[in-house]
């Protein structure tokens, strides 16, 4: 990569950013977020941020990496805060780089927060959040006129029920679902959205970028999702897709393959 | 800018790349669009892309304008279709520039199916759109837990009425509601929202980047925004970002001056 910037002389007061790395593809980082990596003091960063992107820093810089393993926090978020602080204290410049977007289910609004009420100067840089680099991967738009007119960004996380959905056949047919972190779940989330209306047969996908088992995209139904999930073993993270457009990837739904090969055989 | 990556010599046959050019700040391209924009034997790009990163063609390369102004359709869809296509079956490198990400409101659906149901290979580079964009600048999260537990992305130009958000008072507030192009009909936005049980001094604010108007960011309360809109005389493109974490940017809101000042001399 030949787009490392140099470093300017001396700052005189510390800051943060909180800086995008964006998803899977290392090439999809921002011009901006390579600029503030490569003329960083410090940068502290996280499991899913790809090497090559953690490589820009600068040689004499100081990499923290404050990963969080699934059910292992390796470092507690007080800590993360604490090594921001004492770093931007003396006067450094930090950059924290944060898988995806950090606006979008990262935490980067917290640690804004914190670090606005320390007194400490913070800036963000935006990344693009696994909705866009899979959508972009997997070919399937978010949004498309008159078949989905808006998307809803959601976790598996949460609770699915106090999502503010309408109950009732079709009132979700025009949005595209969009659930991050909804692996570990996937039953919760296939049943909360086939409850709120949405058929069993409705398109859905799993997609997977730049994680170890490398890029994939799984088309099948809704209802199908959870079985999917478990039969591919299928591991966090991996975003789940679920709306009309899914079927203008132009794939096959895995499902309907199936019941094809069921029906020649019968 | 220092990005500029060698051009490949000849290609063997034709494609499209649907690329985002991101929102704003021209630094928030990707690496990635970079290097596409940069290599590619034809650049057909709309309004709103800065002339920084149209200015990364090649200098032999073929720029062709096909932006849209507000209300006067300088090239019709049907007109960049086939620029699109002739020059891909020509054996080119077609980039397709677009603001902010190509699957989110920029017709990149549409584009994609078109090209591969006339056989040209087309892939997808995602780009940093507007609610990213904005987002960052003003310093307002898009989800945080426990405060906003997803995000909702509309147009203002849909039917807000077919939307499927639930009625009834508390069911909307754990989203941030991001709206694409409601500046034109912000009292519809408006009004829906309060009719979906939002409050009316539920926070609002109006973020425009990349704009000839400069960078701003105006915070105000939901059903203060049509009367803000029109106030400010604020133009499209601006995005309007409603929900609690609107009061993050750290902000003190328009109205609330407002207010006070009435009741300091009251």
């Amino acid at each position: 990569m030949h787009w490392r910037v140099a470093k300017p002389a001396g700052s005189a007061c510390g800051r943060v950013s909180l800086v995008g790395a964006g998803c899977g593809d290392p090439e999809l980082l921002t011009i901006k977020a390579a600029r503030l990596i490569s003329s960083a003091d410090v940068v502290v960063y996280d499991r899913l941020v790809a090497l090559e992107i953690v490589a820009l820093a600068a040689p004499d810089s100081e990499r923290v990496y404050v990963g969080k393993l699934p059910r292992h926090h390796s470092v507690p978020q007080s800590e993360i805060e604490t090594i921001m602080l004492r770093h931007a204290r003396q006067g450094k410049h930090v950059v924290r780089l944060k898988g995806g977007d950090p606006f979008m289910f990262g935490r980067g609004g917290e640690e804004m927060l914190m670090l606005r009420e320390q007194g400490i100067e913070v800036d963000i840089c935006p990344g693009i959040s696994a909705a866009f680099g899979c959508a972009a991967f997997a070919g399937i738009p978010l949004t498309r006129r008159g078949v989905a007119d808006g998307c809803l960004f959601i976790t598996g996380r949460d609770q699915l029920g106090e999502l503010p959905l309408a109950q009732g056949e079709g009132s979700l047919q025009k949005l595209t679902v969009v659930v991050y972190m909804g692996v570990s779940c996937v039953a919760d989330v296939s049943a909360a959205l086939i409850g709120r209306g949405l058929p069993v047969d409705w398109p859905a996908a799993i997609v997977q970028t730049g994680s170890v088992a490398g890029d994939q995209c799984i088309v099948t139904t809704l209802g199908e999702l959870p079985a999917m999930v478990q039969h591919r073993k299928i591991q966090s993270p991996a975003l789940l897709i679920i709306g009309e457009t899914v079927r203008d990837s132009g794939q096959m739904p895995v499902g309907q393959v199936s019941q094809m090969a069921g029906m020649l055989t019968d």
